[in-house]
């Protein structure tokens, strides 16, 4: 394979599992979701305004949670960057957030907004998640000159 | 050298590119803060609350705008873990921020706390930061049961 189709396949894997994380976490399935993490206890997982969770059982526990209590998520992913760096990768992508409770009346939804940077190793068989760091959108920053 | 003895060694010199990284913007030094990151279209910077910005062009001006505009400003590193991958180093720290701004009466500061993720890649002299990814604290979720 050459360099340049080497890269392209390894971007489109990374993009994938990264979706795959969405999608695990859209599904509550928190087997999958766990599956999707690098099994180490330096993996780190930072969900928004929240405080870093480090290693797999703190962190599949905080998504036991979080699944218990949020009925309905959907993610729509923009601005989706994949870099690859030898056997890292990196990800960050706004995830438009929208979700409903137990407490929404139906057909009733809130919108949120936040900025990803998804980490991921590769291993023997596919790319693991190694960071997860999510964080609110507070100001709005335009650089387009 | 043992491999023991290379990690400590990675992990010491890891932990030091990231306190020079804190104290070339507590002096306001663009030049050492621009030396920093990695020469690379792909390096990512997260200000907190803010959209990410990607390359140096980007992130170097960023800087400047926000030396120029922070007269006074001091960090309190706290919880500093550093893990090493091969040839990628995470770290993260929770920064406790000091700072004064021209408005502000002497004497008077504020105070306030993000989270960072700071990704470093080694280069044949040293690590340059790849990634830095700052979050507001909003939530203290306390994990220690």
């Amino acid at each position: 394979m050459t360099e340049r189709s080497q890269l392209a396949q390894d971007l489109a894997e990374v993009e994938q599992v990264n979706g795959e994380f969405y999608a695990a976490f859209e599904r509550g399935d928190l087997d999958a979701m766990t599956e999707i993490w690098l099994d180490d206890p330096n993996t780190l997982c930072i969900h928004p305004g929240a405080e870093p969770l480090r290693g797999a059982a703190s962190i599949t526990r905080s998504w036991a949670l979080i699944m218990a209590n949020v009925p309905y998520i959907q993610f729509f992913l923009t601005d989706v960057q994949v870099t690859v760096h030898e056997d890292v990768a990196s990800v960050t992508c706004t995830e438009n957030v929208l979700t409903a409770t137990e407490q929404t009346a139906q057909d009733s939804f809130t919108g949120a907004k936040a900025i990803a940077t998804n980490v991921f190793v590769r291993t023997e068989d596919t790319w693991r998640l190694w960071i997860h760091h999510a964080s609110p959108v507070i100001s709005v920053e335009h650089d387009e000159d």
